[in-house]
Order: C-alpha cells, then structure tokens, then sequence
C-alpha cells in the first residue's frame, strides 16, 4: 500500500477528538506535522502556519484543514498552489463560491481534494445505500434534535453571521441524505426560528421535493434535552428504512438489522487515503448548497433569546 | 439565417413591457404562441398551460419562461424532457439546486439552456468588458440604489420569504460585475437590513475580495428617491471606469466615452438566437450563488417598517 505524508492545519478540539487517532490508526498515513499559531500535538512537530510548515516539510502529500470554517478557503488555496493534496472539514468553506473556487482549482491541477463529510461515515450508511438500491422512495424523514448546550457549550461562533446555528448538526443529516439517494431534491419552504439575540437559527423544518413529488422533510432542533434524536426515515415501496443513532443502528420495519460503534473518523481517512492512491477527487457541494438554499429561501420567525449557561 | 419557433410561459408585465416587443425585433425568432391560466398577448395564440402549447404547437423550437421564479424550475424541466430548448428570466430559478439541475438536464439531453441575465445586455458592457481586458483592477465600487415604491409599486412578494428584496435589484449588478471581470470574488462580510415586517432586505451592503485581495464593495439600497443610482465604478492601474445608468453610459477618468439608450431586451434575445443557431448553452449560476451566500453569511439588522403607499 502506498503511503502518504500528510500534515494537519489546526490543533483545535475535533483535531485532538478525532482527526489524531483516526489518522494514527490508518495505514497509508503519516501524520509529520501540524500548523497551529496557538496550539500544538504532543508528539507531532508544530509549526506556527501553514506557510511555514511546506516550506519545513518539502515531501508532504497532503494537508488536512480542520482551522474554523472562514479560514479554510485561503489555506486550501495555498496548499493546492503549493502542489498538495487537501483534505476539508466540514463545511468546506465559509460561502459556497469558496468551494467552488477550490474545485476548480484543483480540477485544473490535477490534485486530490477531498470534501470531508464526517457523517458519511457512519457504519450503516453504506448497507442501507445498498439496501435502498432495489428500492423506490415515496417519503424521507429526518428528526435531528440535541441540546447545543451538552453538544456545543460555549461555541459562540454558531450564533453569529454565517455560524450556521443548528444547521451546523443539521448539514450532517443533509449530508447523509444526499449520500443515500440517488435523486436530487429541491427546497420548497423552510421555517427558520431564529433566537431574538442570535443570527442563525436554533430550529429549521425544511420541506423539499424530488422531481417526481416524492417529499423529503427535515426537522433540526437544538433546543432537544439529552440524550440526542439523530434519526431519519426512509419509506420505500418494499419496506421502512430507519437509520438511528446518526447512522450507527439500522432498522427495517422496526427490526434492527445493524448496531456498530460510531468510527467516522477512521473511515473518512481510509476514504482520503484511497483517493490519494488513485488521484481522485471527492467534492461534493450540495449539502452546503441546501442549506444555502434555505437560509435564502427561510421564512425566519424570531423567539426566545438563547443563552448559554456555560456563559461563553 | 436559421430561424427558431419561440413559445412564451406567462403574459405578465415583464413580458408586455419587454419580451414581446423585443422577440418581435429579433430576425431569426418567431414568436408562434404563449401560455399563461390568466393572461393572453394580443394576436399570440393562447393555451392555459405550458402542457397544452406543446400539444398544440409540436414545431416549437424554443420555450421563454417568464413566470415567477419559483414555478420556474418544474416548467424548464417539462420543456426540456419535450427536447426544446429554454430561455429563463432572471433569477433562473428559486433556489441553487433548481438552477443545477435544469443546468445537468440540459448538458445531458445537449439542448440550450439559456440564463438570461438581462443587464448583460446594456450597451456599455461588452465595451467596458473590451477596455478592462488589458488592465489590472484594484478595486470595485457598486452603488444600486432606487426607489422601491416607484420601480416595484405593490410587488408584495418582493418582501415575503424567497422574494429577495433588495436583491432583485442588486443581483443585476452582481450580473454585470461578473460578466465585467475574469477573476472570481468572495464574499467576506455582508450586513442585510431588514425591515421588522418584512421577510427580506430593503437594504444590504457587501464586502467580496477576489483570490489577491481586490476589493468589491457592493452599497444596494431600496430607500433612494428617484432617480435611481445604477453605478459602479471599476479602478484600474491605467484609468477609473465607470458604468452608470445600469449600464448605459460609460465614462473613462470622468470623460463619457459611450452613452446610448436602454436595449437590454433586444440584445438578449440576439443572444438567444445565436445560442439556438449553434447548439451552446449559457448557463451562469455566480449572480444567484453571491445572493445564496450573503443570504447565508450577511449579519441581520432589523430596521423600520416597510408599508406601500400603493397599498398592496
């Protein structure tokens, strides 16, 4: 198997969570750096910016970007420029002009990118894919609720312009959907409840359509108590799909037919692995596009004024 | 010349104040029929669907879609997959993912598809497109102000949830800034005034900066007496272009160098024709996607009431 060197842009919270196990347990990977001005990983030579680590690291293949979502364009501009593959955290960028930017950039220059859905990566993502092949859809149903409090304390960030608010959660399940289904679906009308001191929303319902009328709806809730609902429904003309858990249990007509462990992060660096292997790129832009749609779209209705206790 | 059989969806005012007279102006078009449930165009054949002018007219070539942009995307699509060609009024659609698909319909059945953009079409553009082609532009200033109760007197729909507001305006400058220059632009910041019972912006200012940091300042506003203010002023390293009357005149370091009357309607239609006559397709998503984004990202600021005095 091939092997590639890569280095990690960011040191925050989802890097120590996620990213360093799961690239340490991926064969193929080498982690040899990380660029952060104001963290570092134990273990992993640290480098003040991006600029600074390519110019340190020459053989680097790739570079993974996990910095807050409005740096990410810039920095995944200069590692293309600079010949390297890239990886993206979600969302790929801060507009989708952005995305679109690095995709064509990378087309051009023949370089891997990778567009990183985490969610994707869930363990019954793929079986129930398959499952749904043979199948014909008549509905889908999505129920996303957890308490931002117990998954996001003290994240300020969401609650302002271009924070995302709930669909931060939400684009997960848009980007499992939209991995699921072969078909495309188009925003109708969507509900934006929006927190009279905050800029983005603290719930949206969504009510799309497929071309033939088949209807899919999504309810994001962020005002949910523990534990989290990351559950959605497929309805199909041989039976009823339910994917629990955010994707870890699969049920068929109530019958659970799958329940792993969540390990997205190991399967998303398997992913990128295998993409650098074969020079492919992987950059899907609709989930973001949704939610575009919906914030353009939305019909935003103010209430209660959010505030959390972790007093962030 | 190839000459082309046009069917026209939707007789509204866009239409009577500008398609028809324009059709009519265009060699190589044949205006042969429209269809719209409530209205008809003097001496057109009328059918009250899109469904029974492809029955009763099979020799169309081409089909215009003039409705509102939210019944846009389902109309395209019947025209298409009837294997005629289709034209779209401004914005092309109601969300990105309609303009997507319509745009993925077409390359696969390889029919033209046309997004018109109609301020494309004013007469300085292709000239200040030709004089910019040698310089190197430092920064963009767009002003688009008007008044709302005079040029959009009860379009109640302006102000509801998808009606865009201010941006209905303001996107046909975007259309023009990105026909004007070949880099792209992104947007950094955007600060959206809304009035508190209104869905949508009467007034809205962004900041874009292109892959180099070129600054694009975009000022639309909907509460300018009359006239109207369609501007943008364009420095370069070798003189200062300006646009104004949306596109009409054009000077160079304050001297006017071109100053015609309005005909954006006839040159869009030459388009048209032209695109017929060789199988291309014109299919320009960026204007809408800006909108998407500062919809997305732009900070929210409620501002006073908006009420018609035409009562609508």
């Amino acid at each position: 198997m091939s092997s590639f060197r890569l280095g990690l842009v960011g040191a925050g919270k989802i890097v120590r969570d996620q990213h360093l196990a799961a690239i340490q347990a991926t064969p193929g990977l080498e982690l040899v750096a990380v660029a952060d001005p104001h963290a570092g990983l134990e273990g992993v030579p640290g480098h003040a910016s991006l600029e600074a680590m390519l110019a340190a690291e020459p053989e680097l293949d790739a570079v993974a970007i996990c910095t807050p979502a409005h740096l990410r364009h810039a920095l995944a501009r200069q590692a293309l420029e600079a010949g390297k593959a890239v990886l993206l955290e979600k969302p790929p960028g801060a507009t989708l002009a952005e995305v679109e930017d690095l995709k064509a950039l990378a087309e051009q220059r023949d370089l891997v990118l990778f567009a990183a859905w985490h969610s994707r990566f869930a363990p019954a993502i793929e079986p129930a894919r398959e499952w749904l092949r043979e199948r014909r859809i008549s509905a889908i149903e999505i129920t996303w609720h957890e308490d931002v409090r117990v998954w996001h304390p003290g994240q300020a960030w969401l609650w302002e312009a271009g924070g995302m608010g709930v669909f931060d959660p939400g684009i997960n399940a848009l980007s499992i959907v939209t991995r699921l289904v072969d078909q495309s679906f188009f925003l109708k009308q969507a509900r934006l409840e929006v927190p009279e001191n905050c800029q983005t929303p603290i719930a949206a319902q969504l009510q799309l359509r497929d071309g033939g009328g088949v209807p899919l709806e999504a309810d994001f809730d962020f005002r949910h108590e523990d534990p989290p609902c990351w559950n959605m429904t497929l309805t199909t003309d041989q039976g009823r799909l339910e994917l629990s858990g955010g994707g870890c249990r699969m049920s068929v007509d109530g019958d659970v037919v799958l329940d792993e462990t969540e390990r997205e992060y190991p399967g998303l660096y398997a992913h990128f692995q295998a993409l650098l292997a074969t020079g492919r790129r992987d950059v899907d832009v609709v989930p973001l596009r949704h939610v575009a749609d919906a914030m353009m779209l939305g019909h935003r209705q103010a209430t209660t004024a959010f505030h959390d206790a972790s007093g962030a």
